[in-house]
C-alpha cells in the first residue's frame, strides 16, 4: 500500500497518484495549552502520527497538517490559540472543494482536538450538498468511549471531555514519546460543574492546570489500545468508502 | 538569542517566554504546483526555513506553519489547493487577535507564496484598527527585485512574478537542497500576454509546466544572496518594531 | 413562584416584573418527522410544555415558541422543515442581545430537538462575549443519559440520537399524551452504520420511517422520569445562577 | 375546504395533503410594545387569527407562527424583542427552501407587524430567483388603507403607521376580544414629526405610550370590516395563485 | 449661503469648511429604463440637481454622485443596472463613517429612485447605532404624495409608485429639460396587478414600455410645484438639524 | 467609431447599440486628499477623461464613473473619504453582473487609484467563475513603469505609488488642466520608510501634504506619454479581445 506526504509530490507526477489512491488525509489539531508536560502542538503531533498509520493502512495521501483549530474553552490559557468555528469552516470549505476538482473522491479529516469536532461536521455538511459524490469524514477517535472504559485507572471527569489526562497522555507516549515528560506529569482531578454543559464555560472555572485528571498513570500500552483501535475502525470506514466508489 | 518553536512550549511557562521575545513569526505558504523539480510544498519549505532563520536573528517564536493559500492563478494545475482570499483573511485575523491577547505585540507573517500577499495586506489592515498597539508585518522577500538585477542570468518574464524558475529554485537549492531535484528542473520560457496583468488569467493560459523561465541556471549561491539580503532586512525592520516597543 | 408567559404582559407593566424575575425562557424545537405516531411539531410541544414547568419551579417569563430549528438529518423525509446553523445562530443572538437590553440576566433555551444545541451553544458563546453578565443557558434534557439506562427495555440505537421511539414517546406521553396516537405507535430498530458519527448521513440511508426503536414500549411513567429529572436538574442550575446574581 | 395546521400532522401522511393543498400559510408577527391595553404578543395573536381565518377560505396548511420579528423603531420599549432585517431574510429564506422542497408551491407570509415587511419582501425576492415556479406572498392587511378612511373617527397621526390605535384595537376586538383590555384603553395622540420619514427616529422621540391615536374609539364593528376585507383580498389573490399552477 | 461641490475642493482647505457648512449631500439615482423619451440616467440626474438646489438653499456640500442603485424591478429592460440592498447597504454604510470621520455631523441622500428607499434606511439604522451624534436623512421628494393630488390630470396608476409618467416628466421638465425628449413621449396606462404589491412582480408583467402613465402630459410648471415642495421640506428639515447641533 | 455615454441612451434604443458595442467600460477613481493643488475628484476626473478617450478609440458605451474607492493609506487626511474592499467588491460584482445580463460581452473598468486594483482584480476574478464567456478587465495606467523613467526628472519616492506628484499632475495638465492649479503646486519629497511596504502604514507616517515628490516640474508634455500610451495599450487589448469574440 501506498503511504505519501502529499506535499512532497511534484505536479508532473501528482494526478496520477491521487487517480489511484483517491484518499487525501488532513491531518487537524490546534494550538493549546496541554498542562506542564505535553506541548501546546500536542493536538497536531497526534493529528499527523495517526493520519501517518492511516494513510499507511489504506493507501491514501496525507496532506500538509492544519495546526489552528477553534479552542474556545481554553483560549485564554498561556500559549493558546483559537480561530472561531466560522473562520474555521470557511477555510476548510474551500481545502475541500480544492480536493475535489483536484480529483479525490475520499477526504478523512483526522482530528485530535475535540473543539474542531463541530466546525468539520458543518464544512463536510455544505460540501455534501456541493459535490454529492464527494465522501468526506471527520474522524474524533472512533472508538475511543468504548475501549476507555476497560483501560482507565481513574474514573473520567467527564462524559465527553479528556484532556492532558491518563487517556491523551498515553496516547501521546505511545505516538510520541519524544514529546512528553513524564516527569511533569501531574495529578489534577477537577470538580465540573454540571452547568458547564449548558452554559458557555472556559475552563479556568475549573482547572488550573488544563490537565483533566491523573497524567501520571498514562503508559504506552493504554494509547497503544486507543490508537490501534481508532486506526483499526478509521481504516475500515475508508476501505468501505473506497470500495462503494468503484 | 532565542530561536524557539512556539508550539513545542507549554503552557506553564510559554507566557514569561512571550512576554520577553514578543515577536511571533507565521510561515505561510501554499501547495501549488512547482514543475517537475519542486515540490507542491516548496512555498510552505520556504517559509518555514526563513522563519527559523529570521527567528535566530531576532529572537522571536516560529509559529506552525499555515500551509494552505490562495491558489487562483495556479489552481487548476495538477495538485494545488487553494482558499478564496476572504477564508484566508478572516483565518489570519482570528489568529492574530489571539495572539494579541496572548501578549505578542509583533507579529511577522514571512509569507513564500506571492498569491498570498493580497490577504495578508488585508488581514494586517483590519487588525490594524483592532489592536492599534500590534505592529503586523507581511514580508514577502523584501529587497528581491534589486538584488534579483544583478543575480539573473535571463531575463525576468515577468515584472512581478518568479516561479519554480532560476531564482526560486535557487532559493530552494540554499534553504532546501533534498527537496531540489536538478536533474528534473527545465527551462522552459512562457510568452505572458500584457493582458495577464489587467484580466482573470489561469497560467494554464501560456504555460503548461508552471515553470517560469530557466530553472537549469539555478545555484545555491544565487539563492544566497536573495536569501541573506531578504533576511538582513526583515530582522532590520523586526529590531526596530522591538525598539520601539519600549 | 411566578409563572408568566411573556407575550401576554403589557408593556405598562412588564418592566417591574423583568427586574424581578430576572430569568427569560425560551422554548426552541423544530417541524420536524416523528413517525406515524407523532405530529411535526413534537418537538415544539415538548420544548413549550417543559418551558413552563420549569417556569413554575424557578419563577421566569416564558418566551413565544421558537418553532424553526435545525433539521439536517430528516430534511428530506416528509413534512419537514429546516433552517441553516447560521441563519439560526444569528437570529437567536438578535432574540438574546434584546432579551438583555430589556434587563434580563439569565436566559435559558430550553431546547427539545438534538439538531439545535450546536447553534444554541455557539449563539451563547458569541452572546457571552458581547454581555459578560448575561447568563445563557442550552438545556437538552439534563440527567438523560443517567436516567435513561434505567428505563429502557430496549437498547439504543445510538449513543446519542434518540428519536420518536420508547424514550421520546414516553416523555409526549406524559406532557403531551392528547398529541400522541399509540395505536399508530411502530417498532423499527435501523441498523445505523458506525460511519454515521463520521460523515454526512442524511436519515433515510437508515430508516424509512424515521422511528429509532420501539415507540410501543412507551408509557407515561417512564416519560416521567426524564422529565422530572430533567425539570429538577434545570431548575437547579437557574436557581444556583440567579442566587450568584445578587 | 380543508383548514389544517400543518405541525400537528404526522409525517406518513403529510406528503399527500401537501401536494392536494399546495398553499403554506406563515403567520409572522412580533413581541412589541403595545401600550396599556394590548399584550407584547398582539400581533403575533393577529397574525395568527388571521391565517387560520385565510387558511379555512383558501384550504392551506398554517406552519407554526413566527414570533419574533423586526422592531427597531419600538426596541427599547417596556417588553419589545427585535431581531436585525438581515438575520430575519436569512431565517425566512431558509423555510422557504425548505417549503418548496416539501412539495408546497405557494407560500403566503401572513404578516401583522409592518416592521416585518422589508425583511418579507427581501426574503421573497430571494426566493424568486432560486425557486422560479414558487409564487411568495407577504401580506399586511391589503385592503387597510381603502377601508380605513370610511371607519376612523380620528385622524391618521401618520400615513403608513397604525399602531394600538382605534384601529389595531379594532381588529384585536373583532379577531382576539379575550386579550384586549378596554378599560386600560387610552387617548394618546403624537404629534409625529415630517422628519421620522426620513431619519432613524426612534419611538420615544414622540411618545411615552407607544398608543398612536385613541384606543377607546375601537369597536369589533370597525375591526370586522377591516379584517373581512383583507381575508378577501388574500383569498382572491391565493385563489388566483393557485388556479394558475394548473 | 455657500454651495460647494465637495470634490472639487482641495484637502488643504477643505476641512475647515467642513467645520463650517457641517452638512454633505449625497445625490443617488439608478441607471434605469425610462422610457423612449427619458435617459437611462434620469434618476442621476435628477437627484444632482436636487441636490445643488438644496445645498444652495441650506449651505452644504455636494458629494459626488453615486450613479448606482438597487433596481430589481426594471432589471430585466434594455439598459438597467442594479446592485443588491446588501451591496447599497454595505457602500453607503462606508461612505458615511468616513463623513463622520471627516468632521460631517449632518448628511442628506436625495434620493430620486424609489428602489434605493429601503437601503438609504437600512444604511441609517446601522451609522445611527454606531454614531449616534450622526444625522442621516434619506430624502425622496418630501411632499410629493401631497402635492401630486393637485397637478395630476391623470389618475395614479399605483399608490408609491410613479415612473416616466406625467410627474416624473415634470420634474424632468423643470429639472433637466435638455434631456427629456417630449417628441417621443407616450402614454401608456398599465395594469398594475393587486398582487403586484404582495409578491415579487418584475414590471414586464404588467408593461412594455416602463413608463407608468400619460408622459405626453408633462409640464414645466407641474414639476415645479413637485420640485419647490420637495426642496422646501427638505430645507427646513437640513436647517432644523443644524440648530439642533449647536 | 462610436463613443456614446451609456446612461444619457433610452432603453427603447440601448439593446441594439449594446449588441453592437459589446464593450462597457467603468470609471472608477476615488475622492482623496491630493495636496494643495489638485482636487479630491483628482483620481474621478482622470478615470473619467481616459475612459472617454478609450471609448472613442474602441467604440464602447462609458457608464457612469463610480466615484467612491478604497482609501485606506489616506483615509485620514482632510477631504479623503473610504469604502472596505469588500464593500466595493460587491459593489463592482453586482453592477458587472447587471452588465453581462444586458449584453455586454466585455468590461474594462479604468481606474485612476491604485487603491482601488485590489478590489477590481478580486471583483474580476468572482465574475470569472460566474460568467465565463465575459472578459473583465481591470486597467490602472498600463505601460506607466515603461514610460515613467524616460519622462521623470526626479527620482520616484517609491517603486508602485505615485501621487499628487511630478507624473499625476503632469496627466492632469494633459487631461484636466482646468482642475490644476500650478500655481499651488509643491515639492514635498518624504522619506517613505522601508517598513511601509510590509505593515499598515497611514501616509501620515510620512507625508503632511499627500504630495509624493514634486509636483512642480508637471508638464502637459509628460503627461501627454503616459496618457497616449496608456491609451494606446488598452485600446490594442480591448480590440483584440473584442476581435475574440466573433
Amino acid at each position: 500500500m501506498m503511504n505519501r506526504r502529499y506535499a512532497y509530490e511534484n505536479s508532473f507526477e501528482v494526478k496520477e497518484k491521487i487517480d489511484e489512491v483517491k484518499i487525501a488525509i488532513l491531518p487537524i489539531g490546534a494550538v493549546e495549552a496541554h498542562g506542564p508536560h505535553l506541548p501546546l502542538a500536542t493536538d497536531n503531533i497526534l493529528a499527523e502520527r495517526l493520519s501517518e498509520r492511516l494513510a499507511e493502512k489504506v493507501g491514501a495521501f496525507v496532506l500538509p497538517t492544519l495546526p489552528y483549530g477553534q479552542v474556545w474553552s481554553l483560549r485564554d490559557f498561556p500559549g493558546s490559540i483559537t480561530v472561531s468555528n466560522e473562520s474555521l469552516i470557511r477555510f476548510l470549505v474551500d481545502i475541500g472543494s480544492s480536493l475535489y476538482n483536484q480529483g479525490f473522491r475520499i477526504w478523512a479529516m483526522v482530528n485530535a482536538h475535540l473543539g474542531n469536532q463541530t466546525a468539520l461536521k458543518e464544512a463536510a455538511r455544505i460540501l455534501y450538498d456541493r459535490h454529492p459524490d464527494f465522501k468526506i469524514f471527520y474522524f474524533f477517535y472512533p472508538g475511543m468511549n468504548t475501549v476507555a472504559k476497560g483501560i482507565r485507572e481513574t474514573e473520567a471527569v467527564h462524559s465527553t471531555y479528556f484532556h492532558a489526562c491518563e487517556l491523551e497522555t498515553s496516547i501521546m507516549l505511545y505516538l510520541a514519546e519524544e514529546f512528553t515528560d513524564m516527569e511533569k506529569a501531574i495529578r489534577d482531578i477537577p470538580q465540573i460543574p454540571e452547568a458547564a454543559d449548558y452554559t458557555p464555560t472556559p475552563w479556568q472555572e475549573f482547572t488550573k492546570t488544563a490537565v483533566l485528571g491523573d497524567a501520571t498513570l498514562a503508559t504506552k500500552e493504554k494509547g497503544e489500545v486507543i490508537v490501534e483501535t481508532a486506526l483499526e475502525r478509521m481504516a475500515d470506514i475508508l476501505r468501505r468508502a473506497k470500495d462503494e466508489l468503484v
